[in-house]
C-alpha cells in the first residue's frame, strides 16, 4: 500500500528514512553533497545523482517526495518540485510545521502536501549517523486540519506507520505550540544554563554532576541546527518563554522575600510526574467513517497516537490508542 | 592512617560511606530509624541501637564523626555531640556549606569541624539504595580557608580519597556559589520547564521526547529534598536564578524584534564544550610546605584536584592535578 518514496537530502532524518524505507517499497535519494551520495550508493542504497533526475523519476512513479533537507533549501527544492513535479505526493520531516505550510502553499500551490514530522534525533547528524530503526517507536506528527483531504494524509501516515513510529495527528498551528514547549524551550533553557554554569568558572565546572550534565545536554547541538527549528517558530516560542520567565519570577520573589520554594517544587514535580505517566490511560480504539479527520484530530490532542491504518477509499479503517474515559486524571 | 568513623544518618550517602570505609578502619553508624538501623545490621555493619551510646563510642575512640542526616535534623544532632563528645573530629555531607558552618560554630563552637560534599547521588534514597562504590571518581568537595588547621583537614580528606573520590579544595562561601549554579539552578530549570511543557497539555506531552525528557530529569526529585538544599543557599542561587532570567531575558527581546536567538545559541554551546572539555589541561603536581592550605585552594579554584595524601605532621605531601600553564584555553 506503500508508494514509492523520493528522499531529498540524506542527513541523520532523511538517511534513516531512506534505510528504513527501502525494504518497503521503491525508495531512492538525492543528497546536494557528493560525499553524501557516495556514501549512500556504496551502502547500497539507490541515489540520482542529481536532482532534476530525481524529481523527473518521482514525477514518473508518483513517487511521495520527503523534504528531508535543512529548512533553509526548502525555497528552492520547492521552485524545482514545481517545475518538474507540481501535483506530487509531498511530505517534509521539519520540526516546524506553520512556516513550511506557508512556504509550500507559496512556491508549489499545486502539490498534494502534508507536513509532517518524525520525532526522533540524536546530538549527531550527516548520512553515517542515520539508523534503519532511528523511528520505531517514536512518535511522529502528521498534520490534518478539518480541510484536509484523508487520500493525501494516508499514504504519508502509511509510511510513519511502516518505519515503526506511532503516528500523531495535529494540525500544524497545535504542533508549532506543543514543540516550542516541549522541544525548542528546552534548547533555550539548556543554552542559559550552560552559560550560566560555565560563568562559574572552574570550580563551578569541576564540581558539576549528573544535573547539569542532563541539564545542559542539547546545548551541544550545533547552534545553527538550533536557530533554525527555534527561529522559525518564534511566536509560539516567546509565549512558552514568557511563561518559563514568569515560573521562574515568582520562584525568585519568593525565595527573596519568603525564604520559600515551595509553589516550584511541588507545581514542577507534578507535571514531571504528568510526564512520566502519559499515555497510561490509553485504550485501543477504531475509527472509520465521514468524521474520521476530526477523530484523528480529537485522537492526538488528547495525548493519543495511530498504530495502524487497514483498508482504502471509503472502506479505511484506523487503529489508535486514545485515552479511557473511565480513567480520572 | 584513616581515624575510626562513626556515621549519623544511614540514608543514600550515610549508608554508601559506611559500606565504602568498613574494610578500611573501624566503622559504625547509627540512624533514628529502627527499620534502617535493623537493614544495614542485617547487611553485616556496626550499628549502634542509640546516639547517646554512639556518640560515647566516637569519643572514646576519638572517632570522624559524620553527619549525614538531613540538615533540618543537624541542631539537635549538635547538640547531642556538643554534650557527649564537644571537641570531636567532625565533618558533614549536605550539599550546602555556609549554613552548616554557621551552625557548627553556634551549637558545637569546640569540634574540630571541616565541612564537606560528595557530589554523589541518584534520584534514590534510603539505606537500600546506598552503594560502596557511590564514591568512586566523584568529586568530594572538603572545606578549607585560610585560617584552616590542616590537621583537621587531612584526615576528612583522606576518607574522601580512600572510599575512591577526587578531593576538591574550597571554602564554603566558594562552595556554595557553585553548587547554586552547577546543582541548585538546574533543578529550578527543571522544574520550571516541567510546568510549562505540562501546561501544554496531553499533545505536548506526548510528542516530547529527549530534549525534554532529559531537561525536566531532575524534577521527579522529592520536593523536600530540592527545597531543603535550594532554600539553604539563598542568596547564591539568587544571584545565579537572576543571571539566567537576563539570559533568558536578553534572548526573548532578540526573538521578539530581530528575530535572532545567535547570542544565546553560540554563547550556551561554547559553554557547554567547556563543561565537555573541562579537566583536560590538568597535569599531575605535588604539593608540600608552609603555604599548603593556600596551595590547596588554588588548586579547587583553578578546577583541579587531589589525588593522594603522602605523610604525616610537617612532612605531608598532596597529589594534586592542576592546569598546565602551557595549555591555552
Amino acid at each position: 500500500m506503500l508508494p514509492p518514496v523520493c528522499v531529498l537530502g540524506l542527513g541523520l532524518v532523511g538517511g534513516s528514512l531512506l534505510r528504513a524505507a527501502a525494504p518497503l517499497t521503491t525508495a531512492y535519494g538525492w543528497s546536494r553533497s557528493e560525499e553524501t551520495r557516495a556514501a549512500a550508493a556504496a551502502d547500497g542504497y539507490t541515489v540520482l545523482d542529481d536532482l532534476d533526475g530525481a524529481l523527473a523519476q518521482a514525477a514518473a512513479d508518483d513517487a511521495l517526495i520527503v523534504l528531508a533537507a535543512p529548512v533553509t533549501a526548502f525555497r528552492g527544492l520547492l521552485q524545482s518540485i514545481n517545475q518538474a513535479a507540481p501535483t506530487a505526493l509531498l511530505t517534509d520531516v521539519a520540526s516546524v510545521k506553520g512556516v513550511v505550510a506557508q512556504l509550500v502553499a507559496e512556491v508549489a500551490p499545486e502539490a498534494r502536501f502534508v507536513g509532517s514530522h518524525p520525532m526522533a534525533g540524536t546530538q549527531h547528524s550527516g548520512w553515517s549517523a542515520g539508523s534503519a530503526t532511528l523511528f520505531a517507536g517514536a512518535p511522529w506528527v502528521t498534520c490534518l486540519d478539518e480541510e484536509s483531504e484523508l487520500e493525501t494524509w494516508l499514504p504519508i501516515a502509511r509510511l510513519a506507520l511502516a518505519v515503526g513510529s506511532r503516528v500523531i495527528p495535529a494540525d500544524a498551528a497545535a504542533h508549532d505550540l506543543a514543540v516550542a514547549r516541549v522541544s525548542h524551550l528546552p534548547h533555550l533553557m539548556a543554552l542559559a544554563l550552560a552559560q550560566v554554569g560555565a560563568d562559574g568558572g572552574e570550580l563551578a565546572l569541576s564540581v558539576a554532576a549528573s544535573s547539569f550534565a542532563d541539564g545542559t545536554r542539547v546545548a551541544g547541538t550545533r547552534p545553527e541546527l538550533i536557530r533554525a527549528m527555534t527561529e522559525n517558530n518564534a511566536s509560539a516560542l516567546i509565549s512558552a518563554l514568557d511563561d518559563a520567565l514568569a515560573v521562574l519570577g515568582v520562584a525568585r520573589a519568593s525565595l527573596a522575600s519568603t525564604g520559600s520554594l515551595q509553589k516550584i517544587t511541588t507545581g514542577g514535580h507534578d507535571a514531571r510526574m504528568r510526564f512520566e505517566s502519559r499515555g497510561t490511560d490509553l485504550i485501543a480504539v477504531e475509527l472509520s467513517g465521514e468524521d474520521l479527520v476530526e477523530e484523528l484530530l480529537s485522537v492526538g490532542s488528547a495525548g493519543g497516537y495511530v498504530t495502524a491504518i487497514r483498508g482504502d477509499g471509503d472502506d479505511v479503517a484506523v487503529d489508535a490508542f486514545y485515552p479511557d474515559p473511565d480513567v480520572e486524571d
